[in-house]
């Protein structure tokens, strides 16, 4: 099975990802976007590097693109043919929600950079935190170059997660504004009925 | 007016490329691929890192489009609008050549990744040296990861640009075996004719 966790920074998918992974034990494997590979751990130095205010928003959508193709070959793939569970921390809707709705890119240009044989995750939880909660728990810790980013442009994030989960499919809505412990409750009370 | 320069490593592209800056002062900007900004440099040495043997075929591609990205908008543009003349050391023909029949992508998947609107080059100057020979020039000095790929490989990038010049248009095939200076003349001469 292929699980993503989505949402805004700050929403709590990291930790929730984390339980989960911890709760499936040696059947499960925890990969982060970008990132998770040697390749793409470097990639993810120059997206979150605040030096690199000059980025441009082609280029980011295309670093994240060249993060994921590289986790897709070299771990996605491998691991859900020797049967094992992934849980991965984001996925292509982080590109749809933050380079389309965040940064106005074309829908189409994310999806033609995206178009490798990534696998659709089997379901994707959306944790559901308003900008306003996320961005205080934000700016609880160091903030990186894309949290670092303005208030409507988080605010346009989560408008395009919540477009992407209203089209239902794969999704899954989960109140991100409650206790840890009873938002993993409820992330394994829907795992049971998948 | 925007020059590219195109061959296989070893080819002469570099020496060439910084001969006509030369030549051309202060109209002209010389940059480089992939790099030429402090995003791309950033991405270079990802790119060309030995440590990164274990780098996917469809990010190494998603790599090299995120840094020509970059230095369309950040350099080639402004410069363009400027009235500067542009001379690149590879764009996106080397993608072509090395991604698709190097790396055996397929040529409609590099199109769509380099589908953000980069300029088409007025002239590209392809720096035609036979493989065996450019190869020999290469051992001389400390060879990169692309660079150390095997022999076969760069048969087939070359015969990748052969098929690209053959196709005419803006592409001028220039014999790169003879001495350097001979062949700056001859670039020299092609451009007063365009």
């Amino acid at each position: 099975m292929f699980i993503t966790f989505e949402g805004c920074d700050g929403s709590g998918k990291t930790v929730q990802a984390g339980l989960l992974r911890d709760r499936l034990g040696e059947r499960a494997v925890l990969l982060r976007e970008p990132g998770g590979t040697e390749v793409g751990e470097q990639i993810r130095r120059i997206l979150i590097s605040k030096e690199n205010g000059a980025m441009r928003a082609q280029a980011e959508a295309l670093l994240y693109a060249a993060a994921r193709a590289q986790l897709t070959e070299e771990k996605i793939k491998p691991a859900l043919k020797q049967g094992l569970t992934i849980i991965c921390d984001r996925f292509i809707d982080s590109s749809v929600a933050y380079q389309c709705f965040g940064r106005g890119l074309p829908r189409d240009f994310i999806e033609r950079i995206n178009s490798f044989s990534a696998p659709e995750p089997d379901v994707t939880f959306f944790l559901d935190l308003p900008p306003e909660k996320s961005m205080l728990r934000m700016k609880e810790s160091g903030l990186d170059r894309i949290e670092l980013a303005d208030a409507e442009f988080h605010r346009r994030v989560y408008a395009g997660y919540k477009a992407l989960a209203a089209a239902g499919g794969r999704f899954v809505v989960v109140d991100a504004s409650r206790e840890r412990d009873e938002i993993h409750e409820e992330i394994m009370k829907t795992l049971v009925y998948i």
